[in-house]
């Protein structure tokens, strides 16, 4: 690989890059120097929970990772100390040091599925943000002017709007910069979202006499499994890093095929002349796009799993699918009491979250019970066994007892 | 005295009072229960030189310190302790702990002509404000909202005009008002100018959890000696609290009777109903004003000098402006080199700043030579001596040499 094809795949997917040439010269360096450089990317210390996502930017820092690369992947725990002593946020506690450590061992358990441990520093920066002091803060803060900090959009916004911002707000995107100070980053990893954050980073360095301000990459949001909103926890268009193999294989096969290239390019460690031959082959009618979908689903179990279970989930999908047929393993129940009206059964067997939930379910002729579609949304299950079945891959099995 | 009394002297002069029960209370308790109270004042660190503006905060604490206060002489050195990163302000420097405590010091012996030494208590913010820690004050910004800062009027004017307000200039009213909490105060003193960075005290009590909110006394500023503007160093319309006897003496003949009683009200320790007397009296035809201004600068001189210099210095200015003699002691001067232009001569005794400013007093009819007007701004000085002047009090003795 020349440093040309390096670049471009550095560039691959980028929402935007600031300082392009600095990172030329660190690459370059390292393969004529064998000198490293840093590259930093933050993480919230109380949700480590990883989504394909957050792999967008850490597929990226592996890839840098080859030429060059030590990760400085910070787990910004100092906010994570701070109470809320104003009392509006119910909900955020003080985190202890102990909770801290073990959210970071989960952070550890889903990262080095991406990243190489032996090129990867995990820090927190409650270490050298606590060594800052009050005075250290305040010395911080008189850095930056309260209009240049209202410049940042949401700032702008919510400013605007008379929605309320908390004067720690304005100190949280000088702590990140002040990270990259005491980190002298090279380079810092974010989302399109961070770009004001990001940018704070090369100011401080500046201001704190850094020799060198660091690049910035910035990776774009990942589309969501409905291909329209950003991927998310609570939009539940989302496929954790930590989701069993057959679900993750499943979902990646139910994107839409546009959809499907797009994560190749953010997600795939194919190249992009590999991505290029693939289209191509499509269009000549030589390669199915199904195939290609299945090659990416098994891509990513893989990553997050192992082939073997790669493999397994792409049999049992097949299964499913192609034959209609049951899959290998119900999960089994029993109800007694006699007979049970069936949106019951179905919510009893937690295929459904609702009585109502169900009856729509009925309605919308997606029930099915030993493979016959259900119609009659009263109707009662006499004591036996069946088979339940809603859409394609939710089953249980049910024994109805006196 | 009764409380009645006692209260009306409190409100004597104050701009604004809040919480006015509370003072009323913690008065009452001292009477019934010998409990006292805490009256908080904050001073700057890097600039220990107090004039009789500053005497007005400070004789109104002295006044409460015979009712039951402890006060609370707070030097705000943790400031003092912050260099300015973005070396935008070239003139702030660091003071060293030395510093601080050599300023604390100067002012002591400024502070005790007024304050009740065994009822005070100097204390430095540095040492909570240092314990708050980063996260500390990270904490203390989430109590206040950006929008909520702005409100402060300079903020809001400046934030209009787009003149920069540095971020931690957001941070010195919750630093402010963090000490009242640390210090649990019962009562603030300050400015009207202070009144927003004073009620910071009051609701950051009730967010950190103090039993209760301290009360404020705002006094007003003193206008200078000219009447009209604020008493500032910097319009040298101010008398410095160690300025020598003879110089407040003479400054305070020098005001309007306007002005006198403004002093009066504020100043003296005479009580409201003594002060009525003299107005009446004058009114009446009994009394001379020019007797109540000096009854007035005697009482100023006692207070930061003594008794006996204060009948000197009335002495001294009697003899000068009655009797239109010289006064008992004039600095002398020598100058060699043969015959000196009186402009350039008047400037080497220190009479005047520049040859220009003495020419213009010339012009001015304000020089007198030898006790003769002089009007040629060409004027030498032949070899000899001479007694020099400009206006009533500025003398010299000057030897003209070879």
């Amino acid at each position: 690989m020349d440093i040309k094809e390096i670049l471009a795949e550095v560039k691959r997917g980028c929402a935007e890059i600031i300082d392009e040439a600095r990172i030329e010269d660190l690459i370059k360096n390292y393969y004529e120097k064998g000198e490293n450089f840093y590259v930093k990317a933050g993480f919230d210390p109380t949700a480590p929970d990883l989504h394909l996502g957050h792999s967008v930017v850490l597929g990226k820092m592996a890839f840098l990772q080859k030429h060059g690369a030590r990760v400085q992947f910070l787990i910004g725990d100092f906010t994570g100390q701070i109470g809320d002593p104003s009392g509006k946020n119910a909900t955020r506690k003080k985190l202890s040091q102990e909770e801290v450590l073990k959210n970071a061992k989960t952070y550890e358990s889903q990262v080095f599925k991406i990243l190489d441990k032996d090129k990867t520093d995990i820090v927190f920066n409650s270490k050298w943000l606590n060594e800052l002091g009050a005075t250290g803060i305040v010395e911080l803060t008189s850095t930056f002017s309260v209009a240049r900090m209202l410049e940042r959009e949401d700032f702008t916004k919510r400013f605007r709007e008379q929605s309320s911002i908390s004067i720690c707000e304005f100190l949280y995107p000088l702590l990140q910069g002040y990270d990259s100070v005491a980190l002298k980053s090279d380079i810092e990893m974010g989302g399109t979202d961070q770009k004001f954050n990001l940018l704070m980073g090369r100011a401080l360095q500046r201001i704190y006499d850094a020799k060198k301000e660091q690049a910035i990459i910035m990776m774009p949001l990942l589309e969501g499994l409905d291909g329209v909103n950003k991927m998310s926890k609570s939009l539940n268009n989302y496929i954790g890093v930590t989701e069993n193999a057959k679900d993750i294989y499943a979902k990646i096969l139910s994107i839409s095929d546009e959809l499907m290239f797009r994560y190749y390019e953010l997600l795939s460690k194919k190249s992009l002349k590999e991505i290029e031959k693939i289209k191509e082959d499509i269009k000549n009618g030589t390669l199915h796009p199904k195939i290609v979908k299945e090659n990416l689903a098994l891509e990513l179990v893989e990553r997050f799993h192992s082939k073997e279970l790669a493999n397994e989930a792409k049999a049992e999908f097949d299964r499913v699918h192609s034959a209609n047929a049951l899959p290998s393993e119900i999960a089994e129940f029993e109800l007694s009491g006699g007979s049970v009206w069936l949106a019951k059964a179905l919510v009893e067997c937690g295929l459904e979250n609702s009585t109502s939930a169900a009856r729509r379910a009925i309605v919308a002729n997606s029930v099915s019970v030993n493979s016959q579609k259900i119609k009659d949304e009263q109707m009662q299950l006499e004591l036996g066994e069946y088979i339940l079945q809603i859409g394609k891959r939710k089953f249980a099995k049910l024994k109805v007892k006196k």
